[in-house]
C-alpha cells in the first residue's frame, strides 16, 4: 500500500497558532512532540517502506515537509504551485503511484486530523485495502457520536463483503455539511458515517473514475505525465498546467457521483481538530478543575477551559468553557461555544492587512 | 496649606499592573500620560508653593517618587522604614508640617484615587480649610451613588457652618465596610457619605488628637522630634523608633473616636481606582462596544470589556464585561464582577513565591 499525506490545507480556527506560514498540520497541536503531519505518518509509517510515503502540499510548506519528515524520500514531496483543492492533489499523487505500480492501493490522509485509536485504524485499512482490490473506491466512515452540522455524512447502503469481521458496505449517498434536523435524523438512522475524508483506492481506479466524471482535470492530469516523460522530473507540477486546473474537492468531483463507491465503518476516536472547542474536547485534563493547560496557569474559580501560553503566566479568576490562547505576539480570549468564530477575527486581519499577525 | 501625599500602598487588585515594586499610584493608569501620584500633585499643585507638598512612602518607592515628582524638595519626601498604616503616616507628616508652621492647615490625600471634578475639589478644599482653621478634624464625605459596601461610611450630623454655599456638617459616625442591607439604608438616608480617606486639619489639631486618642504613637512621634532636634535630620524617620509603632488607621485610631470631626459633602466624581471593575466603569469607552481598549484589539462580538495590551494583538470573541491586562509577563483574564477577586490571584503566586510575576 502506498499512502498520501494530504497537506496543503491553510486553516484559520485554530489561530493565532496557526498562521499562514505555518498551519497547524505543522504543528504540535495534538501533541508535545510531534505535530500532527509528523503524527500522521508516525501512525501508519509501519505499514509500509518509506518511499512508498508522498505528500501533497504546497510549494511555500514543501521545505518544512522536508523537515519535518526526513525519512520520506524529496522526490516524494509533491509541489503544487497554488491550492487546487483536494481532486487535483488526489489526481496528481495517483498519477505519481500509478507509475510506480498501476495496480498499487494508495490510502489519502489528511495531515492535519486526529485518531486516538491506532490499531483499529490499521484494521480497517487493511479492510479498505482488501475493498480496494475489488475495484472500489473505498471511504472511511466515522460512525457519529453526535449531530455535528459541520461534517459530511455517508450514507451506508447494501453490505458488498466482510472482511476480518468488518462489514464493508456501498455508499449510497454523500451528503454535505447538513442542517442539524437532518443531522439528528442521520445519527438516529444508525447507517450514517461521518466523511472523515479519508479515501483507499487503487491507483487505476481512481485514475479511471477522474477520467469519466471529470475529464477536464484527467486531460490536465495527462498533461502533467506527458510533462514527466519528457523531461525525467517526475514529481514536479509545471505551473502553467496546474494553474489552468478548475478548484474541486474530491468529494464533489467523484464520491458523490461514482457508483463504485464503498465506506468501511470505523470507531478511530477521530476528529478534524477543526477548533479550539474540539481541541479543548479532545485533549486531557490538566488540572481537576477540567482545564486542559499548556504553559503557566493560575487558575481561581476556572473551569473545563484551555488554556495555552508557553511562555507567560496566564491568571484566569472566574472563568468556564473558555479558550485561552497567547503565541507571543497575539492573544486569543474566546468561549468555547464561539471558536468557530475565530475564523472572522482572521478575516478581519486580512481585510485589515495585519500580515504580521497572520 | 499644605498637602501631604500618603503614597505608600501596596494593592494586589490591579495586578497584573501593579506590582510590589511598582504599586497602582505610580503607574498610569487613569491616565495615558500621567502617574496617579503625578496626577494627585498636578491636581493641586497651584493652590500651594512647592515646598508645601510633602510625600509619605515606603523606602523602597522613596526614588520613584523622587523621580515622578522632581519638582518637590527632596527633604519633603518622608521614607518609612517599614508600612505601619496611616496614623503612624499622617502623625509624621503633622510633626514635619508642625516644624514649619504650627498653625498650618495640612490636606492628607491618597495618591492613588481619581477624582473628576478638579475646580470642585478645589472649592470644597478651601471650604475644608476654612472649618480647619475653626479647630475642627476635617474629612471631605463625597455623596454614594450606590450600596458599594467596599467603602467605609460617614454619618453627617448637625450643621456647623456653611462657607462658599457649602455645607459643612459634625461628623457623627464612622462605619467601615457595611452590610448590603446598611449600605442601602445608608444611600437611602441621605445623609451618610462614602469616607474617601481624605482629611484636612491644622497640624496642631490633629497633634493634639494623636495625644488624645492614641498616646503610645504621640510618645513615638515626640522621639522622632527629638531625634530631629538632636540630629538636625528633620524628616528622616529612625528604624528603631519606628519599627515600635504599632500599625493603625487613621480612621480607627481618630476619626471614629474624636468629637471634633466635620465633614464637607463633596461631589467629585471621586473613585478609589479598587479594582478593575472601578477602572472599566471610569475610562472612557473607545470603541461603539462600549470596551475600555488600551493598545491593539480585535473584537468579535464583544462588549463592554477592559482589554489592556500594549504590545500584542489580543482578539476577542463573544466576550461581555471581559477584563483582560497583558503586560508581557503575565496575562490576567477575569470577568467584571470577579475583579475583587484578583487579590486571591496574587495571594496564590505569594505563597507559591512567584516573586517575578509579583
Amino acid at each position: 500500500m502506498y499512502f498520501v499525506i494530504l497537506a496543503g490545507g491553510v486553516g484559520t480556527r485554530l489561530w493565532p497558532r496557526s498562521r499562514r506560514q505555518m498551519p497547524k498540520q505543522f504543528l504540535n497541536i495534538t501533541s508535545p512532540e510531534r505535530t500532527m503531519l509528523q503524527e500522521t505518518y508516525a501512525r501508519v509509517e509501519d505499514m509500509a517502506p518509506e518511499d512508498h510515503f508522498i505528500v501533497v502540499t504546497s510549494r511555500a510548506y514543501a521545505p518544512t515537509v522536508r523537515a519535518q519528515l526526513p525519512r520520506i524520500p524529496a522526490e516524494n514531496i509533491l509541489s503544487e504551485p497554488a491550492g487546487r483543492g483536494s481532486a487535483p492533489a488526489v489526481g496528481v499523487s495517483a498519477l505519481f503511484v500509478h507509475r510506480k505500480d498501476p495496480s498499487a492501493v494508495m490510502a489519502c490522509l489528511s495531515a492535519d486530523h486526529f485518531i486516538t485509536h491506532t490499531e483499529e485504524f490499521h484494521r480497517v485499512l487493511r479492510v479498505a485495502e482488501a475493498a480496494a482490490k475489488e475495484g472500489y473506491l473505498v471511504t472511511l466512515g466515522i460512525q457519529p457520536s453526535y449531530a455535528e452540522i459541520g461534517y459530511g455524512y455517508i450514507q451506508g447502503g447494501e453490505r458488498l463483503m466482510e472482511i476480518d469481521g468488518v462489514e464493508v458496505r456501498r455508499a449510497v449517498r454523500f451528503t454535505e455539511k447538513p442542517s442539524l434536523e437532518d443531522a439528528q435524523r442521520f445519527v438516529a438512522a444508525g447507517n450514517f458515517y461521518w466523511n472523515a475524508g479519508m479515501f483507499i483506492w487503487q491507483a487505476s481506479t481512481i485514475l479511471d473514475a477522474f477520467a469519466r466524471y471529470m475529464p477536464d482535470l484527467y486531460e490536465r492530469l495527462m498533461q502533467i505525465e506527458a510533462f514527466w516523460d519528457e523531461t525525467g522530473k517526475v514529481g514536479v507540477i509545471p505551473e502553467d498546467i496546474w494553474l489552468s486546473i478548475r478548484s474541486e474537492t474530491i468529494d464533489y468531483g467523484i464520491m458523490e457521483k461514482a457508483d463504485n463507491v464503498a465506506v468501511v465503518p470505523a470507531d478511530l476516536g477521530w476528529s478534524d481538530v477543526g477548533s479550539w472547542a474540539t481541541l479543548l474536547d479532545l485533549l486531557p485534563a490538566s488540572d481537576d478543575g477540567e482545564n486542559v493547560v499548556i504553559g503557566r496557569h493560575v487558575g481561581v474559580d476556572t473551569r473545563n477551559s484551555l488554556i495555552y501560553s508557553p511562555d507567560r503566566l496566564i491568571a484566569t479568576v472566574g472563568l468556564e468553557n473558555i479558550v485561552i490562547v497567547d503565541t507571543g505576539d497575539a492573544i486569543l480570549v474566546c468561549p468555547k461555544d464561539r471558536a468557530q468564530d475565530v475564523k472572522r477575527v482572521v478575516k478581519y486581519l486580512e481585510e485589515q492587512g495585519l500580515y504580521d499577525v497572520l
